[in-house]
Formats: structure tokens, C-alpha cells, sequence
């Protein structure tokens, strides 16, 4: 049944985008060596379209650690994942990539006209002529329930880690879940929905005692029922969960909110030929890409002889992926070593040609 | 003659540095690149002496465009030279690398229980696990004068691009060069010493016209000797011309200031065995190694496949090159990748122990 939704999910992909967009690259990621990946390429004139799964722009930089500071980025005594992202953005905003937040690249596949057509979860098509996997980790994407055919209710009646909860206001939930979101999320939905139900695994859980002793005062005063038992089944309106003992439990519900965590997951790029190694993908040092031309992996995604998982070295293979890349989209032409400092060309691509100097002498 | 001198310079050296100093690591070049590299070398516990020709840290990046603005380092957005000189030496202030100005390194020598031993010109001495070779495009040193047995006058009868003119109040002074600096130095002196002789090797100067004619002025008040001709002869008081027509003159002196130019010079590194490619040195990619184990180069002095000569290259080189080190410097202990933003290590060692966040929630 997982199946057949994976199928109609891209016929309705298809029939949404009939003509795919057509780019000279397109970078998988927009965390900060995706973002970077996108202004090396502008320098070299060549216009990109970025695809995240995160709602925003920054990866993993801004979702696990936003906030906490960096020291070692080059220049930037200290900064944060959050402040870095935004640096970043307002370095590449002159050559205004066009991003695709939201959004899961699933298919990746070489076409007669050598060009490599890619589609993403959201049924975006692109035609690109390089494709850039800065994936890090893999996509950031919340945990899903495992059960068969339940990713059919997504935004109907099933809901992962929702931005809001307004839209639970006076109906039935069933929270999922035994963090601190979880627990969270249970305890703000009883002063809104009409009845909340706690399904966890256990009668125990991985959050902050503070979370732990708020929900079992709202369990003891019948605000908020608890269950223990994994869920079963699902259709829509009834959950059935499995107890430790073997017995199943039907609950009916208006919402089924799952908080089981937001996790990478490297996803459909695993099942895309590159041999990977350790869950990276191999790439040469002299333009970063993989063994399939044109297609280049940056940042901790890829991997090669000295490799290290860090900011500051995703930036390198960016800036000799982007030179790899100008050899496909401008074949047989000599493309020049320019410097920003120097070259009133690269200054007009800035927006600052006239720009002298930053400190008057 | 010239020889001599520099036996003579190799002996006092020795004789003012009997015991070298000894190190993990030294670096050659205080440029971005040398600078980041002290930085990734202190993250991994290394501490290092830092050897520059320049007066002060920044190397090629504040010689030849301090003021003007760089827009491709990552996650700045924009900055100048000597900005960026600044912020890495506030990051790398941590780790108190010990620097060494004014001073080329002249000498590398591998010694029986495998460390370096290194000379400058300066005779300063040093006993290194590990070299960092980070000289960009070659020590910016000013162009002597070409006549044997000159050198020995350097800084008492013989001043090259001097910093101040106040030691030549009342002097006869003779100024050689043809360009701004040559013109405005002769100028300058002209208020202050009590006869000025420029001399140049053609009637016709490449310099700014307000120069050339504020010195051409004073030739014709009187005020500033011209002569044209080449340093043919000096003896440390009278300085012999050669002219055009093959003639010689002497003129006597108290100083001779030379302002011929200041120019990157690859200098003894040429020499040093490593296999030149273009004047660079090969080095591997997954270490930054060159062909002399423990000895490293990064920036724009290495060359690999891929090569381009960027700073943000130059910072990846350094990361994986001081990891490279380590394994020298520490040998058969396993070191984590630890990173700046989750370990206490570090933060201990970066003096931020306690910070948690660069912006409150």
C-alpha cells in the first residue's frame, strides 16, 4: 500500500509539473556549504536552483544548533549556526538562487540529452545540467509512524511536529511521542482541544523532569489520558495501538500529532548508484565529483582520502566543485582565475561595481 | 664578495642563536593562510612559531590591497585585507603563536632524530617537528641593489624602503628608484636633509605626474640633484653612478635610500629540494604534505590537480594539513574531530569555557 501511494504520489508529481524546470545546476541542501555552492557558482556566472527539506534556509547548522556558537570559521572569530546561515545568504543574495524550501529530492536520472532530470517529494521537476548534492547528513525530516499506508493522511488527519496548534483547537488528538516535543505539545493541546490522549511506548520517558511532572499532574487531575502501546493501525479516524501485552486499543480521533523526533535521513540519495562509503559519497579531489559526471558532492556528504567532516572544508570542495561545473555549462571555453577584489566583471556580478574600497585611505 | 657576506650573516646568526628554538610546529608566512593555519594547529593542541618577511602579520593580503574590499570568504559578506588579517588574528589570539617579522627564513635542514632545523635571516634558529610552508607567492622583500658586496651596508650607510625619514635630518643623502615611492621619498627628504641626489636610470619616470612634477620643480629651484645612471660601485660613503654614455661618476654620501620596489620573492624555498611545478610545490590532497615528510604547504605557494589560488582553498589546506601534523607531532594517538561548537576541550582551549550561545533564545 506504501507502494502504491509512492506511485500515485508521482503520477500526481507529473501531472503538477508537466514541464520540468530547466537550470544549469541545481544544489541539493542549503545549509552552509549548499549556500556557499550557490555563490562560487554565481561568480562563475552560472545560475542555480537550491532544494531543501527544511522549511528555511541552513541545514543542519540552524536546526541543531542555531543558537551555540562556531569558532571555527575562517575570519569569524565566533559566530552562530543561525548568524552563519544569514552571513551566508546575504553573501549569495546578488546572484538570487532560487530555492525550493520544503522539499525532498527523490529521483535522480540521466537523460538522452546527457542532462539529469531530478524530482522532488513536493512533484517539482528539474532538468539540470550539474546537480550539487550538499545533503549533509541527509534531510532533516520527522520520524514517521511505521505503519503500512499511513503516510496517506500527512496533513489531513496526521500531522508531524506542526508549526502551530491552532488548527486542534476543540477536536480529538492523540499525541505520539515521549520527548520533550511530545510532552510538550500534549501539555499545550489540553488548554485548547477537547480531549488529548498521550500514546507512548512505555510508561517512562527521554524529556525534562519539569515536562515528566507537568503531564502526570494533567494525567492525575483526567486533563490528559495516557496510554502505553505502539501504534497499529490507522484509517484516518481511529488509531489502533498495541500494548505491551498484546492487546490493541482503538481510539478515535480528529488528529493523530506525532513528535518522534526530526532526524537526517540520507533518503533516496542512498539508492542512487554512488557506491557509497559509510553512508558518504565517494568524490576526487580535484572537482569533488562522484563517479557519475557533472553530479558533485560537497560537504559532509562526501568523502575522500584526509576527509573531515567540517564547515571550512565544504567551502573548498564548493569552490572547486563550481569550477568543475563551469567546464560542463561552458564547454571548450577558457574560463579565467578572476579575483573579487580585482575584477570589475566579478564587482558588476556583485552589484558593486564603483566600490573602491571598504576603508577610505 | 657577496658570498662572504652571506658566510659572514650565517655565522653571526649562529653565534647570536646558539640554541635554537624548539617547536611543534613553524609556519612560514603570516598571511590569512599562515594565520589559519596557527589556528587549526592550536584546535588540535599544536602551538607554533610564526616566521614572516612583512613587518606585521597579513602577508600579500595587506601588502597589496589592505584597503580594497574581498567579497569571497565565506560567511563575509565583505571585508579588506587588513579586516581580514584582524579577525584572524583575533581568532587565532587563543592559541598565542609566537610571531617572528622582518625575518626569511633561509635555511631548512633535516637532522639526525628527524626534526627540521631552520635559519633565518635574521639568525634566529629552529628546531621543528612540523613545517607549515604558507610563503604565497614568496616573501615580500624589497629589490636590492644589484652591486657585489652592497649587502654589507644594509642599515648603516644603506636603508631600502626605509619606514622613517627622520634619521636622515642633515645628511647627504642619494635616493635610487624611479617610481612614487623613489620620488616622494627624494621629496620628502629634500625638507629635511641638507642635500638631496636622485638617481635613476632614464630621464623619464613611471609615477604619478603630480610627482614627477613636484620633483622636476625642485631640480629646477635647485632644491634636488637629478642624475641619470645606474649604481655601479659603493664603498659604504661615495656611491658610483654609471651613466648612459658609459661614463662614472662618484657621489659622496652620509646614506643611500633605495626604492626599487618591494616584490614576492620565492627566495631560499626555491632551493630547498621540493620539485618546483611553476614555482609552486607539489603537495598531495588528503594531507597538504610535499614530498619531505612533516613538511607541509598550503595556499597559494602548493599546487595539486584542481589547484586555484583562493583563499578559501588556503583555509581547507591548513585544516587537513594540521591534522596531518598531528599524527607527526602525536604519534600513535587516535584524535577525535571534536568541534568547536559542542566540545568543552575546546572551549577551554579557545578561553570560552562557559559560553553557551551567542544569542540568548
Amino acid at each position: 500500500m506504501e507502494r502504491q501511494d509512492g506511485q500515485a504520489l508521482g503520477a500526481r508529481a507529473l501531472s503538477h509539473s508537466p514541464a520540468p524546470i530547466e537550470t544549469d545546476a541545481l544544489i541539493i541542501g542549503a545549509g552552509p556549504v549548499g549556500l556557499f555552492q550557490a555563490f562560487q557558482l554565481g561568480l562563475l556566472e552560472i545560475s542555480c536552483h537550491i532544494v531543501d527539506a527544511l522549511p528555511a534556509a541552513g541545514g543542519q547548522c540552524v536546526a541543531l544548533y542555531g543558537h551555540k556558537p562556531i569558532y571555527d570559521i575562517p575570519g569569524t572569530p565566533v559566530t552562530s549556526g543561525r548568524d552563519l546561515a544569514q552571513s551566508l545568504l546575504q553573501q549569495v543574495a546578488p546572484f538570487k538562487p532560487q530555492f525550493h524550501f520544503g522539499e525532498q529530492v527523490s529521483t535522480l536520472a540521466r537523460q538522452p540529452d546527457d542532462r539529469l532530470l531530478l524530482t522532488t517529494s513536493a512533484g517539482t521537476a528539474f532538468l539540470a545540467k550539474t546537480v550539487f548534492i550538499a545533503a549533509g547528513v541527509g534531510a532533516f525530516v520527522p520520524k514517521r509512524i511505521a505503519v503500512e499506508g499511513i503516510a496517506q493522511f500527512e496533513g489531513s488527519t496526521l500531522f508531524y511536529h506542526p508549526d502551530s496548534l491552532d488548527r486542534f483547537a476543540g477536536q480529538t488528538v492523540v499525541v505520539n511521542g515521549g520527548d520533550d516535543v511530545a510532552l510538550e505539545t500534549a501539555i499545550a493541546l489540553t488548554a485548547l482541544a477537547r480531549q488529548v490522549t498521550l500514546v507512548h511506548r512505555r510508561d517512562g520517558f527521554q524529556a525534562d523532569e519539569a515536562n515528566v511532572a507537568a503531564m502526570r499532574t494533567l494525567v492525575a487531575d483526567g486533563k490528559l489520558a495516557f496510554r502505553v502501546g505502539q501504534p497499529s493501525a490507522f484509517d484516518g479516524r481511529l488509531l489502533q495501538i498495541t500494548t505491551p501485552d498484546a492487546t490493541t486499543v482503538d481510539l478515535p480521533l480528529d488528529a493523530l500529532v506525532a513528535c518522534l523526533g526530526i532526524s537526517p535521513r540520507l533518503g533516496p540519495i542512498a539508492d542512487w548508484g554512488f557506491e557509497l562509503e559509510r553512508k558518504q559519497v565517494p568524490v576526487d579531489t580535484e572537482k569533488y565529483e562522484t563517479r557519475e559526471p557533472g553530479v558533485f558532492a560537497v560537504g559532509d556528504i562526501n568523502t575522500y582520502p584526509g576527509k573531515k567532516k567540517l564547515i571550512v572544508c565544504g567551502f573548498h570542495e564548493a569552490t572547486l566543485a563550481s569550477w568543475g561545473a563551469a567546464a560542463r555549462v561552458f564547454p571548450g571555453k577558457a574560463i579565467p582565475l578572476q579575483y573579487t577584489t580585482t575584477s570589475t566583471r566579478l564587482h558588476e556580478l556583485l552589484g558593486v561595481a564603483g566600490v573602491t574600497g571598504t576603508t577610505p585611505r
